[in-house]
């Protein structure tokens, strides 16, 4: 084992979009293995939007931040675990962290790659796509054949909720911010109109785009965004509320006023935030549809990979820039 | 029959808060009443805070503007109504109207007063109190004991949904912008806590009076009302959202930056609007339950009475002023 192993440390709370000088990388000694414990030495880290608005509250200061991984058992005194095995855990953002009895059956679990990329149970396979999949079709309640706008549809969890969409015949626009992005969503996506929100108007695009309204807005930026869809929202539409990443370097506050929220009334439209683990009880249906998606290619995905642990804040900070398409991974060791 | 019956057009759309230039009243020559026609005299009309976003888009112009009534039938050509009947309609801001063998059937509905006074079927026998039963019931999902929070409680949905919470048990804590209002919420209708948001911070004084947050909030303004809701939202929360007052006069845009909306998304917080036609096939039970309230004198309400079809557009813009406590009704003939 080497001595030591390096973790990422929140030093200062950030105002606004953060920077390099908030965070710290921060050496430690790896422990002794125990009897019941487990070492694992993390593969790969995921780096997410929704870790913005936990940095000015809940994140501790000065202890190893935390998100999800993909890790291998580099020791083991847990009947439960082998050398070798791979596990996914929420103890991202250090390069290894000790299991011990308790959290090594609470937190991490064993994961069998199945044929598939390490990368992609942090990805379409992972809380990113389930995120996409409990959101539009448990939260959405989308239908067949409906309409539906994606917003950040470049992004990990956007990507894959246009796919989902496609694939149950749904009418789908997607938003993002560069033309790359756009030729992404339109040409390999295959969504029938895309956005691009820095260059057209949300509101006429949108109307363009969807002309009879939209059943399913799915809701990852807030604002006019936010805006656009309630005004071209259909009777009964749904929101399901994935992220709002426009206010998460403003506190919490919309970047812009907010001008049509009054239309949920005589829309009798639903909004309702989730999180990710309230899926749990649809893993293995997720698993079954997404695997075979993929294998067929029906869902395709992007990474963006940044390597080493280093480059971790980075990572998270350029989210906010625009910086990734697809999902946005750290490399912390070769596998 | 009378020659002539008065009648309220909207002429121009109102920017901002509406003046009464830009209503006018109209005279028109009752018509003869023919075979399957029916002849109402409005006695009642309802004023309500729904009408003023109208104003701006539906209601048309140089036509009789349409809401509640209660009237009586004066003249029957219909085999389905008497002379002397009481009826509730649609057909709010004229004196009289003429209901024609099929909207006769469908927009106008035989009123048996039951022993109750005329004005509670525009109150809390009305859509008024079908608004606030299933809005809390049905759309909030409400449950016995659960923490309440109600804006606008001194109007006449806000008073209603108050004292129903009460009923079933709940912690209720009731907003409105005066201390005459506030001492009616706290003192008659028997919330827990009462905030005059015209002198308190709303956050502050609702953290002080539901310190364990709410679980559903009857929302009836919007902007800082509902910031101050959504930062004391309890998990998996509900907001009904009836009205966003606040948003009436500003062309949809909400008075104040919206600084919590993303606390939806690790609350799991449900928005829904919604719309008192909703709840139609729960009529016979809401009005079980009422009658029996206001019998057991668990369901106050009050009325502000303007007398004079002329005063109608005053009224309706005195819902914008604060003028009203309870519900805003124009008499337009006497009973």
């Amino acid at each position: 084992m080497p001595p030591f192993s390096r973790e990422v440390h929140l030093i200062e709370r950030p105002v606004g979009l953060p920077n390099e000088t908030q965070f710290k990388i921060v050496s430690t000694v790896v422990p002794d293995v125990g009897v019941g414990e487990i070492l694992v030495k993390n593969l790969y880290m995921s780096v997410d939007p929704y870790m913005r608005p936990r940095l000015s509250a809940q994140t501790e200061l000065d202890t190893p931040m935390t998100g999800a991984a993909i890790g291998r058992v580099a020791q083991s005194r847990h009947s439960g675990f082998s050398e070798g095995d791979y596990v996914v855990s929420a103890c991202g953002f250090r390069e290894y962290f000790l299991a011990t009895g308790s959290n090594a059956l609470q937190a991490v679990r064993k994961l069998d790659p199945d044929g598939m990329p390490l990368t992609t149970y942090l990805g379409p396979l992972g809380n990113t796509g389930i995120t996409a999949y409990g959101g539009l079709l448990v939260i959405g309640a989308m239908q067949d054949g409906e309409r539906v706008f994606v917003s950040a549809a470049a992004g990990a969890v956007g990507s894959t909720a246009v796919q989902i969409a496609k694939i149950k015949g749904c009418h789908v626009v997607g938003s993002a911010g560069s033309n790359e992005k756009c030729e992404w969503i339109k040409n390999e996506l295959r969504a029938d109109a895309v956005i691009n929100y820095k260059k057209e108007n949300i509101h006429e695009a949108l109307k363009t785009a969807a002309p009879d309204g939209i059943d399913v807005y799915f809701e990852n930026v807030g604002s006019e965004h936010l805006n656009a869809a309630l005004a071209n929202m259909r009777a009964l539409g749904r929101i399901p509320v994935c992220g709002m990443i426009s206010s998460y370097n403003n506190e919490g506050t919309l970047s812009d006023p907010i001008t049509a929220l009054f239309r949920m009334i005589y829309g009798r439209i639903t909004m309702r935030g989730f999180v990710s683990y309230e899926f749990e009880s649809l893993r293995p249906r997720f698993l079954d549809d997404m695997k075979g998606w993929i294998r067929q290619g029906k869902m395709k995905y992007r990474e963006t990979i940044v390597v080493g642990i280093e480059h971790a804040p980075a990572a998270l900070i350029g989210l906010f820039k625009g910086d990734n398409i697809g999902k946005m991974i750290v490399q912390l060791a070769a596998e």
